[in-house]
């Protein structure tokens, strides 16, 4: 079963979270962005070359998991991660509010169907995360769901988050390997980011309301992701807790965790057996003779 | 509704299919290899701003079709073009033999489930044209579809023909750009290729034995490919047939039609009208003061 690197930003193993959710910026020692743009560079190289021998191993999954509070960066470090990947093998979903036909479903439904086959990496902007994130932080949202069960509260959370180790324990022993970032921004970087939008026409549609209510919030917010990496982080699923405040050290450090990751896999181009390797022998021949 | 560009490769217009089904390499007046690539590198570039204009507008789907002989170049094709694009605007199926939950349904099911949302490009490495190539070749497979017509040979493909079309006019006027390639290898390049797959130990694992056996019925599939894109290629919805024998040309061309094309719709960033304005300048307000 796949196991996790470690690496500063892993959650749930000598690295205390406490201290992790209060980094959003890059360490002291950190390189300069330039330094990191080009780190960044090799690893989409390295990248490309993984998910091509992946795709030809057909053995293994790979699933990404990103959740942030808004303008933390998921879409854009995404964008610059993954855009360089063969687009055959790697499928990106964005999961927005549910549909009233996925919420007649369990909460983990509407995400199985969207599961990365083997050879392939998927990428979820969002998760089955948000039911312990955002539907913690407004409760209101849990009526709409019409649970049949009178937990307390305090269970009802603890259920989901086993449901979650669960799920993600099956499936990393069927051959997914997953792998959670949480781009973790400051409530100060956000402001500056939705005044950028605002700002500047062009970045404008990208720009809701909503988000800024949340704001209010914030505090919940970084409470209920807290809870959720200590009751989620595993070694077949890590979570890992990037500073999210400076843009290119955060989408050098997803990309080298990425590349880490699946290097430590040893993935091969498949071989082929003698009795294969015989047959192909006779096509050749045949085919050289229509020549 | 979309109007197809027109191109030396367009299918239905003032080219002759019978011309363009027997040119598999680059004409005389060709650029060299490596100013292919370079093109080929340029629409790369615009291809990535025009899908973000696609997703920001958020108003049409973009669905490419790419159908060819074994070893004609489609993965490659699509690796080389889409590579480079966001992967979250992005996504690729290929349809391989329909699993028996596929047949219980009509022939255009499958793939209906796989089309692409409003503000992404869609790619189908295969498609329900299979249903009018590999099964018109090879009528044994119908049997396992288990139809209810007692329709004449000749009915049933005239039907499936007159079903794509209106499928495809329904997506077309529901907003989906719909881009059609086949890519036209000859059978000699195909041999060329396939000997290639054999005698580098790392391509054995993309040979495929059944591959070989369809080389023989090479002038029917030929036929079949001819007969489906004249019953399809529709201003709405064109038919390119591009020469494939040489991939550096075969990939310009292709990247440049659909360039060309989604340049053709005139796609811009949305613009934010006065109401909202007046809100985001509130917003504005209230963030700054937050400072």
């Amino acid at each position: 079963m796949f196991e996790a690197i470690d690496t500063p930003f892993l959650a749930g193993g000598r690295n205390s979270l406490a201290a992790l959710s209060s980094e959003t910026e890059p360490p002291k020692n950190s390189p300069g962005k330039s330094a990191c743009k080009k780190h960044l560079q090799s690893s989409i190289d390295e990248l490309r070359e993984l998910q091509r021998k992946l795709y030809a191993s057909d053995r293994r999954a790979v699933l990404l998991v990103f959740q942030a509070m808004d303008a933390a960066g998921k879409d854009s470090t995404i964008r610059a991660v993954m855009t360089g990947i063969n687009p055959a093998g790697c499928q990106v979903y964005s999961f927005k509010q549910p549909s009233s036909e996925e919420l007649d479903h369990d909460f983990l439904w509407r995400t199985v169907k969207c599961l990365p086959e083997r050879g392939r990496i998927g990428i979820f902007n969002r998760s089955y995360y948000e039911e312990v994130l955002v539907v913690k932080v407004h409760p209101e949202i849990l009526q709409a769901q019409r649970l049949p069960s009178t937990a307390e509260a305090d269970e009802l959370w603890e259920q989901r988050y086993q449901s979650i180790r669960d799920h993600e324990l099956h499936l990393a022993r069927n051959g997914t390997v997953i792998i959670k970032f949480w781009l973790n921004v400051s409530r100060d970087e956000q402001r500056r980011r939705f005044l950028k939008r605002l700002r500047e026409p062009e970045k404008n549609w990208k720009f809701a309301e909503a988000d800024v209510r949340e704001r209010r919030l914030w505090d919940k917010y970084i409470e209920a992701y807290k809870q959720a990496v200590d009751a989620t982080s595993r070694p077949w699923a890590p979570w890992y807790v990037i500073p999210a405040d400076d843009k290119p050290y955060m989408r050098m450090v997803v990309a080298d965790t990425i590349v880490k990751s699946l290097t430590s896999l040893g993935l091969v181009y498949p071989s082929v057996d003698e009795k294969r390797a015989q047959r192909f022998g006779e096509i050749k021949a045949l085919l050289e003779s229509e020549g």
